[in-house]
Formats: structure tokens, sequence, C-alpha cells
């Protein structure tokens, strides 16, 4: 196999973007051989878009695509609740899959998916795509080589997700329980959720303060404040809304021995002069006001930041030549663990131990909400958005 | 009267340094006259200090530097829980009363001093020193001015308040529920919650999750995360430690029209160009990624940053010519009500609601505490230490 032939599963916003970026000619070893959506007007769109830069099949049922035998692999870009299923069916027709985030909506159905996933000897890859990013691969490599000591806190406040009511009466199943099963930690955030774990590694409990429909008229999540504990002591904080604009994106980790933030483009460390860390020199520092030094460097990283592509790349390097995935599959449960974590926070009001999280109460609790779930009255036809500068990538 | 008399009452650490101002000419309408330590050592300190420069009588009981005829003010810079008693015996005796923070350790004491300053026909100001800082001042008169809107969010990140153990070790009172009645909120941060409060308005329910003796060997709290909601539904952040280093003092108000932060010197500010607020441009906007448009400013302000100077000047001057105090001293009950409900609300582990503040509890609560308090070993002597850049100021 020369090149992997992958099928788009779903020509919405990011079945778009994905196509726009193959036909950049961004991913050398992919072909692009298939596309299937269910609405017709999306199939036109895509033929409308491709037209004749590349031999593309279009399907309007995922069954036939999958049996088709023109594909190696298939990107999963349908609503968010649909992702276990359409992914397990690929993996089970022997199918390499790449998913879209979130893995899923409820902790429950993505476990069933890992373990399925498990029993298939084909590649499952997720599109986290930000940790594709400079910056935060960076930020990973300082503090999970332990230069910095122990993690003490961790404070990331991404409200840079502004979006407008018309962005949430773009789609009928936009912001609805029913239709994507939370609001700004299902759709914004997995990307934010999965790097904090990522980087930092999974909290040990969550208490959230969530708020619905704060911002806009719509019946999910559009605020939230999460304070986390971490298994050494060390504790985490987690802001985030679709409201605030103009936002921020600062996420900052402090350690035994410096501190280091994350802000738009920049990645700032402190460092200790002495290499002590802070228990070190509280045990044995005399004066009733010293401080350690530190050293401030504004950190180099090797500035690249591929995205999707680099995502889809990796993907297909993993299926060519067995290397590794930018985010396996199966990794994709810890973010959304977090994030069902936060809702069942403040559904109940308590604090959520992660390690016993209950996955059927959540569950149960979600169904409750899909079941009162009303769609929103859409008008005009659904036009796919422009998505560059949306990702806070 | 060309000058206020002013009596020091309590020559630690405080006390030591607004002498030191004082002598250094910074208060030019203050005069100097006594200073009172129930500590021969205390006593001993200042005379060596002070020496010919200026003529101080000393005290060593408060009630006969009260009742001496030689002050027309005094300033209570004793230990926290008898700010309120001194306070109070020295308003009652016709004497002006410029009092050290927290006003007091508990709401219920404060509540009590409140009523009483109100029926004394003196000048009574707190130490808020930060309130000096321009900088503060300046993002109080910007969003109190209503340029920006309504307030949404408001989140302190206020974690250089680094102190080593043997800060705690140098008074056998520091850092214990009989000594200062709690840590990090009583002792380093009633500037910041006077600020918070000052800034953008009290909250009206707090949820808070503390750490006690978390960094330190010490039995109340050093490290804080505290949620908080407003009455027109905006939502706040605090997060405060003596632990970690190095910390960041960074503050972050988002508005309806743009956002404002102060970090280190800087004061930036985002500003809607077409001044519209949020809400009016998404009910407005018709494009599901529009957004608006905002310029960025770094704000400049007067540069002027007196500190506890000055307070006393204006203390001075509230009392020489009806001037207006930094601080009044009724106002130390807003910030001291924000740490308590802090503290109940850890206590507790329920959100509180800081209108019908439960006073009488919170008393109880720390009484317990205080009953069963450990003063600590303190081997050598207790010196003054130099306080030059330990305030955050």
């Amino acid at each position: 196999m020369e090149k992997v032939r992958l099928g788009i599963l779903g020509y919405g916003n990011m079945g778009t973007n994905h196509t726009k970026h193959i036909l950049a000619g961004e991913s050398p070893e992919i072909d692009l051989v298939a596309i299937c959506d269910h609405k017709p007007e999306r199939i036109e769109a895509a033929k409308a878009f491709v037209g004749d830069a590349l031999n593309v099949t279009y399907f309007a049922d995922a069954e036939e695509m999958f049996k088709s035998g023109l594909c190696d692999a298939i990107l999963v870009a349908v609503p968010h609740y649909d992702h276990p299923k359409f992914s397990m069916r690929a993996m089970e027709l022997g199918l390499h899959v790449m998913c879209e985030k979130p893995a899923g909506v409820y902790t429950k159905q993505v476990i069933e998916m890992n373990e399925f996933a498990k029993k298939c000897d084909v590649k499952f890859g997720i599109m986290m795509n930000q940790r594709t990013n400079c910056i935060y691969r960076k930020m990973r490599e300082i503090i999970q080589s332990g230069e910095l000591g122990a993690i003490r806190r961790t404070n990331w406040i991404i409200t840079n997700w502004y979006r407008p009511q018309a962005y949430y009466d773009s789609g009928d199943w936009r912001a609805t329980w029913s239709g994507e099963g939370g609001g700004v930690l299902l759709n914004q955030c997995p990307h934010n959720l999965d790097l904090w774990q990522w980087i930092c590694g999974m909290p040990s409990k969550v208490y959230a303060k969530l708020h619905f429909g704060k911002w806009h008229d719509i019946e999910v999540e559009d605020d939230v404040t999460a304070y986390v504990e971490y298994e050494n002591g060390a504790t985490g904080c987690f802001i985030t809304t679709t409201g605030d604009t103009p936002g921020t994106n600062r996420f900052e980790v402090t350690l035994e021995k410096g501190k280091i933030i994350a802000e738009g483009k920049s990645l700032k460390m402190w460092k200790s002069k002495t290499n002590m860390t802070e228990p070190e020199f509280s045990a044995t520092n005399k004066i009733p006001f010293g401080h350690m030094d530190f050293e401030e460097v504004e950190v180099e990283t090797d500035g690249k930041n591929p995205q999707h592509s680099g995502v889809l790349n990796a993907f297909a390097g993993a299926i060519l030549r067995d290397e590794p995935m930018v985010a396996n599959g199966i990794e994709g449960i810890n973010g959304l663990t977090i994030s069902n974590a936060m809702h069942l926070s403040a559904w109940t009001g308590k604090e959520i131990d992660v390690a016993s999280f209950d996955h059927e109460l959540y569950y149960e609790e979600l169904m409750k909400r899909v079941a009162t779930s009303r769609r929103k009255t859409v008008s005009g036809t659904v036009e796919a958005a422009d998505l560059s500068g949306t990702y806070n990538a």
C-alpha cells in the first residue's frame, strides 16, 4: 500500500474542512476516495467543491461506503452521539478509523467503543489536532521530563471560544442535549480537556459549577468553572465559556521548581536557579522572608503546528509504516471523563471521584435531559462555515 | 491643629514599618508622638530605632497612651484579634483611629466595631494601602465608570504571597487559629479581597476549597480556590496560596464591552470598537462565526503608588480638613465577610449566601478551632522583619 485510501463520513463543517486540507495537498499519503452524507444537499456541496480534482465516489449510506472496498480508512465526522456507532462498525469491517472529537458523548458509550477497538486489528485514532501545536508539545515535554519537579497547581482560563447566537442557530442539533449531549465542554473544549490531561495527568476529583444557556438561547452549558484535585495533592482550575469576548487562553502550571505559562503563541518558563525544590528550600531556609531565585526564559519550540493535517498524516504513517499516532483513539476517554465528571458534579452538586466515576448514573442523568430536549427551529439552508481561525490553534 | 499627633499601638513588623516611613519624612502632617508595646524588648527596639530623631513617649500600656493627652489619633497595629477592642476603646476616648488590616478576625466582632464607630465622632480608617496603587485605582475607575458595560467574570490568581516555613516559625502566634484566626486569607489577602470587592462589588455567593497546612507546618489555610457569583449573574474565581513560587498576580475582569487585566505593573484593556455590548452584538449578528472587534490598549495611570504613607496622609487630611480617606474603616467588613465566607464554605462544604451570612455560626466554628489551637515553639528572639517588597505593592 503506497497511500491510504480514505473515506470521509459526514460532510458538515469538519468533513468540508478536512476535504479542503487534502485538496490543498497537505496529506500526500492520503487518497481521498469517498465521501458519504445522508443529506443530498451536502453531497451536492461536496461534488461542487471537489470537482474533478480528485476521483471521489459519493455515498448516501455509511454501510455502503464501508463495504464498497474503496476505502482502507474512514474519517468519522458525524454528530457526536454517532461517533462510537460508526467507528465500531468501520473497525468491525476491518477499516482503520480516525474519529472526530469528542470520542463520544458519554463515557459508558466510549468504554464500549474502546473495548471493541482493542479487539480489532486496525488503527484507531482521534482528531486531537491541538496536540500537534508546538506550544503544547513543548509544555508537555518539559513537565513530563520532571525537570521542574512535581506539579502543584494547574490553571487554565480558556475563554476564547466565543460563539454568537447565530452559531447556535445554524443547526437544529447544535447545543441541545439530544443533538450534542452538552455545550462548550462537548463541542469546543474536548481539545483543552485532552491537552490538560495529556500534559498534567488525570485529576482524581472534580467539582464544577456550570451555567446552562447563560449567555445564549440554548439548553446546554455555556459557562464552566471547575476545580480539580490530583492524586499527588496538586489542585487545578478550568474556566471556559462561549460567552466571553475578547476571551483568554492562558494555561499556567506551577511546579516544585518553577512555573510554565502558555499564553497565545508564547511559552514562558521560570526555573529554580539552584535546582532546589520549594519543599527543600523551605525546610532549610532560615530567613522569614527568604525566597528562591528563578531564571525566566521564553521557551523555544520547533514552531510546527500542523493541526488536522498533522493528525491525518501521522494516521497514514501509522497505517503504512506502523508509526505512532498523534492521539490513540482509546485516549479519547480521558478528556471525556473529565467533561462528564464536570456535568455530573454540576447536576448533583457534589464532588466527583474520577476513579470510581459512575458511568451509569451519568448516562441516566443525561438521558433525562435528552428526553425533554427541544430542537431549535433553523431557518435557511445549512451551510458549511469557514472554520479558519476558530480552533484556538 | 496643624499636624496630627499620632500614637502607634504595637511595635511589631507593621508598627516598625510605619515608624520607618514617618522617620523618612513621608508623612509631613503626622507627628509621631507615642509608641506603645507591652513587650519591653520591643520598646527598646523602638527607642534604638527612633533615637533622638523625634520626641516620642513610650508606653507599655495602651490605656495609658490613649489617656495621656499626647495623641489625636492612634494607629492600631496589634495582632488581628485585638483590632476591634483597641480601636473601639480609642474611639470611645475621642481619638481618631487608623486600624491595620484585617478589621478583625470574624465579622461578628467587626459588626460591633462598625456600629460603635458610627456613634463616635472620630475618623476611622483602615490600612488598605493597596488601594493607593495606581493600577488598581485606574482599574476601578474604568470598571465603575461603566464604559465597558456590566461585569461578567472576575478571575484573580494571586499566588505571589510566597512564605517559607521560617516565616511561620518567626512568631508563635503566626498562622494559628488562636493567634491570627486564619492563614493566607487573614494575613496576606485582606488587601486583595478588599480590592476585589472595591473594584468589582461584593459577591452574593461564595464556594471555596481550602487546604490547611498543605505547604507548611501550620494549622490554618495556605491554599485557596474560591468560586463566587454576583447579583447580576457574573461569576468569579480567586486563587491564592503562600506555597507557590514563583507566584502570579493576574487580575482579569471580563465585561460586556471588553476586558481588563492587571498583571505586574501592567494594565491592559480591550474595548469594543463599536461600543456595542456582547448581548447586543449576539442578538443582531447573522454570521455563525461572527465576532466583535476590539481595540487593545496599554492603559496609562498616574503612576503613583504611595502605599502606607498614602493612607496615613489621607487620614491626616481627613482629620485636619475633612478630606476623603483611602478606605473608611467601616468598609473593612466587606473583604472580611468574603474571607469568612470562604472559611465557612470550606468547613461546611456548602455554598455560602453572603447577604444572609451566619456570623454566629462562623464565630462558633472558629472558636472550636481556637479551642484546640496549638501555639508553635519559637526559638530565639522575635525580630521585626524587613518588609520591603513583601506587600505585592
